[in-house]
């Protein structure tokens, strides 16, 4: 019998879907994206995307709070639009329900569920609950509009690599949350950052508007290195990216330090931060900067796209350059 | 602590919903009917839904087989859009995988989907693949189109009350499955009434590209009774069925006739039938009959709605007539 494990989850991804046959005439982007994309009218494409949860695999309910949840899980699926340059609309929740599961822990679910449909003008259309005794899970399904679409194919040899945000907060957040180490104001920021994560779609959005030539995107769920490699594999280049160039918070620093926590690894390898991963020419910069600086948001050049198809290395501090291996991400399996 | 079961998935889905503020300004129906919709341009409409099954609740891995649970997850929810008039146009499918799935019951899942998209020209167009280890899931999200939209509001006083197909077969295959009687031709027939339903989408498209004025429509999920009690508190009104015209195949009558079977509660409150019932006033009927007749589909008048709100009653064959309980039907908790 073969595993699942075996072949990973994109290797399974793209084992089931050679099986499937039918393609829409009009579809501009099927399986092997952060969503797929279709025209829906002349100069706008519909995105859409689908992402579950399922407790003790991508949440504990003793290190979260339902209201968290909720928001957390709308969050990943707006950052999947997001990613692709879109604004959500609407979305579709399915809720598998133990019986241990309270309306009054729905109440507050919903009430995080709520925060988010409010804060990014997305509409909770509709949905199913359904009875599941042995595992509580929730499926979000998400739609979005996109006059243009960023995938992760279009990278070019050149083409300059940049995130949004700060990377390994949300990495470091989880380990001192399984370490119980919930006390003092960093941590507590750390810790907040991995439960409540931000859809960076106001960061998409400027994107979108903007004239900048964006190559291509992604939002980074499973850590720099790995969505680092979806965008050279879909674009057949590769990457350098510098060590000194990766951004990191405050918190993440001086929590890495007192703690003694090497903090390449978490800025390298570090899922769930949500940040945007695109690439651009060089003559984009100063547009780049002067929007996002304009918005008051962080952008930060961390890499370089090169000739070299699908190797992503690292230009160390002391002048060494290092191969980054796929693998070391987060694997759902 | 108040439970879910207290309040029934209905009650729990209105109880949850009311939480949810923010509503689109383009929104023409959000949550509470099979779809929420949607303009997309000038005169069309997207319909969304999405429905998850659990192993254990919704099947069994011992009574069917994964390609008939492929056919069925998808049939399921295209049956959503078909209750719209919609037709359906991309699915998203989430999987929620325990170790013990292998690769080859999922490529054999994937046939069955792969079969009901090029059968209903749906594009898989992407989903999410996740670990769960405690449960086997299956999510599907699914986007139709609709030119005009049949709600479940709408049905008036007088109009008569029709369902395609045939009642029942779908939860006396059940039956059968469970008692492990699957020899026979009618028992093999009944049987796949329930594990490959066919979800009503060329009958929908049929009265949505016709003239009549079709005043409601569901899909048959939660049998014929509890879908009837959704149209009619929805239009605020009642309805009267009559137990001579539940339509009932060959298959159906024998079998409940040689295993003494009673037909009439499955006939009344056998789920997963996924037939449309709908309502139409009675000046539609002639070109109704006579575009079902032309495409060689079945369709039989089973009632009339009445002006008392939110009451179903049955005339019976003896002349007598009884009120009919909503909560028969199939509870999801």
């Amino acid at each position: 019998m073969r595993k699942i494990k075996e072949l990973g989850e994109f290797g399974l991804i793209h084992h089931l879907s050679s099986r499937l046959k039918f393609r829409a005439s009009d579809s501009i982007l099927g399986i092997g994206d952060d969503c797929a994309v279709y025209p829906v009218k002349p100069g706008m494409n519909e995105v859409i995307s689908t992402d579950a949860l399922v407790e003790n695999i991508h949440f504990k309910l003793s290190t979260t709070t339902p209201e968290a949840l909720g928001r957390k899980a709308l969050s990943v699926s707006l950052s999947d639009i997001a990613a692709m340059g879109g604004t959500p609309k609407r979305i579709l929740v399915t809720l598998g329900l133990p019986e241990r599961i309270s309306v009054s822990f729905l109440d507050k679910l919903y009430s995080g569920f709520n925060e988010i449909c409010n804060q990014y003008k997305v509409e909770l259309a509709g949905g199913d609950t359904v009875s599941s005794p042995k595992c509580f899970f929730i499926n979000v399904a998400v739609i979005g509009e996109a006059k243009r679409v960023f995938t992760r194919k279009g990278a070019k040899p050149g083409d300059l690599i940049f995130v949004t945000g700060t990377l390994g907060d949300s990495s470091l957040g989880l380990k001192l949350l399984d370490k119980k180490k919930k006390g003092g104001k960093d941590n507590k920021l750390l810790i907040e950052r991995h439960l409540n994560p931000t859809a960076r779609v106001q960061e998409a959005g400027i994107l979108a508007r903007s004239s900048i030539n964006i190559t291509s995107m992604i939002d980074i769920s499973d850590g720099l290195v790995q969505d680092l490699y979806h965008i050279c594999k879909a674009s057949k280049v590769g990457a350098r990216i510098f060590q000194d160039k990766l951004p990191h918070s405050p918190e993440f620093a001086r929590t890495c330090d007192k703690d003694s926590i090497p903090p390449l690894p978490l800025l390298l390898n570090g899922g769930e931060d949500y940040e945007l991963l695109f690439t651009l020419p060089a003559d984009g910069v100063k547009n780049l900067n002067r929007q996002f600086l304009k918005a008051k948001v962080l952008v930060t050049q961390v890499g370089e796209i090169t000739l070299k198809p699908r190797k992503v290395s690292l230009a160390m501090r002391d002048g060494t350059t290092e191969t980054l291996s796929e693998s070391e991400g987060f694997n759902h399996f």
